[in-house]
């Protein structure tokens, strides 16, 4: 067992970790273990938005072309296609990817094959919206945690490796205690998201100081019978419940926006695994969410229902992802897309006429 | 809105609460207030265990001496009485008493009406089991919590007064920031209980430090209709099942014993109210029990469902008290117990013939 804190971040600390040097977790995670040299790292939401069923064609082929980006010159070294259905009812595909340098990221995104598509006209013209929301993410502020040692997931695929199995995990606030940074720093969050500019349907917004996001993912491929069953019929209604309230209701508690999503093979066919994608005020908003509001309590009681029932044998596969930014590490911009759209909700959404975010008929309802 | 710790026990921080100062519980919660003169109480719990029916009315003569010896000069500020059924099928039945300063209670434990009744020989031929348990918590090192403001139970009701609604509950590991002591202490638990003195069917123990002690209780009295149901039918069963894993499982995960008590009247009757009782190796087991087990995640959930379905408006009545005492402070005393009672449990029974620690034929089971 080791620390999940990679030895060359360790420090002396200046705050004490939630667990004791004691304490010995009940069952066993990992962490991923990039390279020592990876200090700020790009991860990027590509999203395309559409509203109605004869636009599918046209949202299919945007992601393609996403796509086509992300094989050209400096594109990412790993990626994900997912698909959700957001609160005012519009679908949503996006393409994901993970760069293990900041600078690769900047530096794709000013490339001809990306920005003069992003820039184009014919984008606020298709009737489809557009959006790309880009965090870089410090090494120091970034953990991981796998339930399975041999396959990672989202930014955990551009490692080198895993850790050991780790001492700070099964309890609650053990995400901060495995951040690196959390040895010195408290990881408030302060300030609120802001438009940096707006010119007609494009929209750029700033972050704020300690944001926090979460990507919470599970795999049920390998999955069979009774362990299926109990995923599937007692799990999963109640985690899509708990993400419902997230996206609709989150606000309240400090949740800037959260999307549920299904991982999309480049055909468009859903694949066997999904995750929660959130934006928090702050790791401490996250945390108070996570360990004490009723929704995520159903969530978490009848996951460890099913490990029970499952005697900790368990071929479902978790794992989450957990970044702090600082403002000057996020960028979010939206073209074309109702105004309460990702990080517009809380800021631009009451200045659009109302009438444009209502759900379209005929989309899809989550 | 304060803080849970009395302003005459603020001290610089050394170490960090949890929540940040800008937290904001999402519901209002009071913690009782000492007078500020109150350094170190006193809390006994005065056992009387008997394993067969025909033993009832001894046992319940015996509680009666006890309240007669509460009665006299010098006994507590105030108590009650209680009966459960222990994990080996033992029925005992418990006077509490909760005295002010430390010294009133050891000054009584010498009286003459408490001690010689005590060490009167006589208590190892009646065919009963009697202890007593004490602990002398520091009021720094105590801490209280209720869910409601106009009436206290337990040690609370010693106070003075109450708080205005506190800041520091509804996150795990509030109970840690709450006790004045986590300003300057990580309370950590070392050492185990050990046999100070053993005289044929008398042993005397001492505890350890960092021992962290919990009674939490509820009570249904004001209850009726939907509510009364939801907790009879639904929250009182699990609470039931998660007090037996503690009862019978709990060493592995660091509780010394548990016990799931019901009130009861002088003439022995019980009343709408209950308690759990458990000591633990040190306040981190009891934390890592609360947060992630599954029986208390059980506990902890199905309640939330209660207060969601009531729409946060309850006549259940919740709260705690937590301490953590270190080695001098305690004092466990047995007298004709089986050797699994109390804090025997980890220490002595192995020593004992087996066959004295079995089920009594037609005792009640729990």
């Amino acid at each position: 067992m080791e620390s999940a804190i990679p030895p060359h971040l360790r420090c002396p600390r200046t705050r004490e970790p939630r667990a004791s040097q004691d304490y010995t977790p009940p069952y066993p995670a990992w962490v991923a273990r990039l390279k020592p040299s990876v200090t700020q790292l790009g991860m990027g939401y590509f999203g395309v938005q559409y509203a109605r069923a004869d636009q599918a064609d046209a949202a299919f082929g945007t992601l393609t072309t996403l796509l086509q980006q992300f094989a050209s010159e400096g594109g990412p070294g790993h990626h994900d296609l997912a698909r959700y259905v957001d609160e005012a009812g519009f679908i949503t595909l996006v393409a994901i990817g993970y760069w293990e340098d900041a600078a690769d990221l900047r530096r794709w995104l000013a490339t001809p094959v990306v920005a003069q598509w992003w820039n184009d006209p014919v984008r606020t013209q298709e009737g489809l919206g557009h959006f790309r929301e880009i965090v870089y993410p410090r090494a120091a502020n970034l953990e991981t945690l796998f339930s399975t040692p041999d396959r990672f997931e989202g930014v955990a695929v551009l490692a080198e490796g895993r850790s050991d199995d780790i001492q700070e995990h099964g309890y609650w606030g053990s995400a901060r205690d495995r951040l690196p940074a959390s040895q010195t720093d408290a990881l408030r969050g302060s300030g609120a998201p802001t438009v940096a500019n707006r010119s007609g349907p494009r929209v750029t917004l700033h972050g704020h100081d300690g944001l926090a996001l979460i990507r919470s993912g599970q795999e049920w491929t390998e999955t069979s019978g009774h362990e299926r069953d109990l995923y599937l019929q007692q799990v999963e209604p109640v985690l899509a419940k708990g993400m419902r309230f997230l996206s609709h209701e989150g606000a309240a508690i400090g949740c800037h926006l959260n999307r549920y999503m299904q991982h999309v093979d480049t055909q468009g066919h859903p694949l066997e695994k999904s995750f929660g994608l959130s934006y928090w005020r702050s790791l401490e908003h996250l945390e108070r969410w996570s360990e004490s509001h009723p929704t995520h309590i159903a969530i978490f009681g009848t996951f460890m229902n099913m490990v029970q029932e499952m005697n900790f044998n368990l071929k479902l596969r978790l794992y989450h992802e957990v970044a702090v930014a600082q403002a000057g590490d996020q960028l979010y911009e939206y073209v074309n897309c109702h105004p309460c759209t990702g990080m517009m909700r809380g800021v631009v959404a009451g200045s659009f006429m109302l009438g444009q975010a209502t759900a379209p008929k005929g989309a899809e309802s989550d």
